[in-house]
């Protein structure tokens, strides 16, 4: 996704308040203090402009919801979406998924949600993709035991490249969908992508995934 | 699929010689003994008329080969063109898949193929789909520990219903492809309904499934 790079992002980051947590490595292993409760923490990779995170967040809460984007002119609308709406169970971290273990101590979180994420079509490039192996143990080492996944996309050859991927690295698979609106599936909150290209008639994937052989 | 109904079906059976096995319930537990020698036993359920099983026996011939189908008329057709084709690692079967266990002992076979079954796409029919988990528990049973399955539909509920099946069952799925023709995977043997429908432009789907709870 392309856009205009916004003017002051660090500024906006600011004016969002505890919204946004600005060194995250100083927080690893103590996220439950962050939100004062002991609730779950979920943890969205790459969210994009808030919309699903927002929504979540709103739909629960009793959950902890952690929204990683490596892009600050993006996470700058999502923070800005959450405050705007009021939601207070978030919070907002500028970073990279392959970094997340300086900002999550091994079995500290709860859920993790991946919507939607590149799918570096190149074969050379698969390591890139997050449902890749390497990405897998980063997962199976910061998530809590029966901890899920959740992972969607559009892009079929990413869909199967991760059910083999999941497969192959110890997870075990539950409601797999290869059609997801056209599902049984309910509940299901769509981010931003998901409602453009559903539009056009793209089927939508989804899986879950939970390890059950830990790191 | 519908078919003219063939006339002296059993004769014609009878004329296959030893490729038709006319009563598999005295061979249980001796099937070894059938084929005179100690390779591997792989099983086709519904083979329809032969053109997988036959081309996979020619190509493989230190495995040996089961072929179910429950439609006279059709196994008909499955041993002659086994006999044509001058094959003799494999033997025919008039029988249920259901009914397996009354022909097969516990482990005794080390692969088995279900390609493009019937989808029973009513969703009160499901038990009668072939990758339900009451056919994935006999599969289990009659199946050689690390024995895979593979299967093929062109059937996109199905495969999506097999996925969840197979998970909910204690199986690891292996080499999963959601378009298997414009895939990667080597040395695909068509059936006769896999060049219809692909010809169609249809993607065929694929997985290979291993138990790793034994039953």
């Amino acid at each position: 996704m392309r856009m205009r790079k916004k003017k002051n992002g660090a500024v906006r980051l600011h004016n969002c308040g505890d919204l946004w947590v600005q060194n995250p490595q100083d927080i690893k292993g103590r996220w439950k203090g962050v939100f004062e409760n002991d609730n779950p923490i979920h943890v969205e990779i790459g969210c994009g402009k808030g919309g699903f995170i927002t929504q979540l967040a709103k739909c629960n809460p009793d959950v902890n919801y952690i929204a990683i984007e490596k892009l600050i002119d993006v996470l700058v609308l999502a923070a800005e979406k959450a405050r705007t709406f009021g939601v207070t169970n978030v919070r907002f971290i500028l970073g990279d998924a392959a970094l997340m273990e300086e900002m999550l101590e091994n079995g500290e979180i709860d859920g993790l949600y991946i919507n939607f994420c590149d799918p570096w079509r190149k074969n050379r490039h698969q390591k890139r993709r997050l449902t890749h192996g390497v990405f897998l143990d980063i997962y199976k080492r910061v998530l809590s035991i029966n901890a899920s996944i959740y992972f969607k996309t559009d892009n079929k050859n990413l869909f199967e490249f991760s059910l083999n991927s999941f497969c192959e690295n110890g997870y075990s698979l539950k409601n797999i969908t290869l059609d997801l609106h056209n599902s049984s599936f309910e509940g299901n909150i769509m981010t931003e992508y998901e409602k453009l290209f559903s539009d056009l008639g793209n089927p939508i994937y989804r899986l879950e995934a939970s390890c059950f052989a830990k790191k």
